[in-house]
């Protein structure tokens, strides 16, 4: 497997970590988002993701775009260990978990996001940085309240084995440090944070000990 | 089943149609979230859901919040008529492309994200929909170009059935129409849209259809 990805990406944050719970290896295909306008601009990168993000994961097929539906491909085409539980319900409250990060954080704050804010609303670095914090903390306040005092919630986001939940979340705590957001606030949602770090599968897949990270 | 939406809310009304492609009766529960500073945020939806947005789904157990979660869930306690295909890659392709609509369009353009342009950031109205605009014109683009020449597209996203692409393309194209939104450099999307259009489920689950919309 080739995992296009950029070592700050979040998005494939994520899929690094799926990929090393599953014990898959890949080959990495490094995408500067920074570099020379931005090599996901590339018409070579363009063709395989005409939405121009990253990750894109290539495996036997056609190009696999989106980093919940590449985890759930992977979680589907290897099964153990599972990322998701088994019942319904639970399925539905590990995904309602993920999804609240992946729709309702990261997307207002990825670097198109930030870009526009800037360059096309004329909005301060201040300005900037405070519309970057309102999001992470609206959300984790309600990650936080969806953790804790739930009796599913357990060493992980759901029970005792990391799931899509803690995959999408752990990327996140990483870009609210880099924006040194106040995570106080948050003492269920960092204390899975936490275990998820002891775990291998996490701590390889953050972003400076990526290939293209600098040195 | 019980169903807190609103008419107007894009998330609710993917969780609508995919009730109606199920032939699952529910109860509606309106949120009006304008109304009073917004019925999201009352003590007792709050305590359904922390994040104090629509849509939540009661059914037997917990509620259930975020629609790409719900109706999965949905996909997986009445799996006929499916919403997903049957191979992991073709699933992934359909997850693709609902995520390109709910992670990477309909964020960017909620209620509480133009709420914040104008009160935080003091945009102005023009800017505001130039905002809406951008975001919906960039995700369609991408979303034309992944249907368009793909022979896994039919009459729907995917193949001759609805599937969960369809179910989140169609409430953005309501969107889009509601601000204006030039749909003609889209030729496949919206043929698509129109396909969906026809089906009984999708023209039931129409904002103005109900029992909330205003007269």
């Amino acid at each position: 497997m080739k995992l296009y990805g950029y070592y700050l990406s979040s998005a494939a944050f994520r899929v690094r970590i799926a990929l090393n719970l599953k014990g898959l290896a890949h080959e990495d295909a490094p995408v500067h988002l920074l570099r020379g306008g931005g090599e996901q601009f590339v018409p070579e990168f363009a063709a395989l993701n005409p939405q121009n993000l990253v990750p894109v994961l290539l495996d036997a097929g056609r190009p696999l775009t989106q980093s919940l539906a590449i985890i759930e491909y992977l979680d589907e085409t290897h099964p153990q260990p599972p990322l998701l539980p088994t019942a319904p319900e639970a399925r539905a409250r590990v995904r309602g978990l993920a999804l609240a990060v992946a729709c309702d954080i990261h997307p207002l704050n990825n670097l198109r996001v930030l870009r526009y804010l800037k360059r096309d609303l004329e909005i301060g670095d201040d300005e900037r940085d405070g519309w970057y914090r309102h999001w992470i903390a609206l959300g984790l306040a309600a990650i936080e309240q969806l953790l804790d005092g739930d009796e599913a919630t357990g060493t992980f986001c759901h029970g005792e084995a990391p799931t899509l939940a803690d995959i999408c979340l752990v990327p996140q705590i990483f870009n609210a440090k880099r924006y040194d957001c106040d995570l106080e606030p948050y003492p269920t949602v960092m204390r899975v944070f936490d275990a998820c770090m002891t775990l291998d599968a996490f701590a390889a897949a953050r972003p400076e000990s990526q290939p293209d990270a600098p040195d």
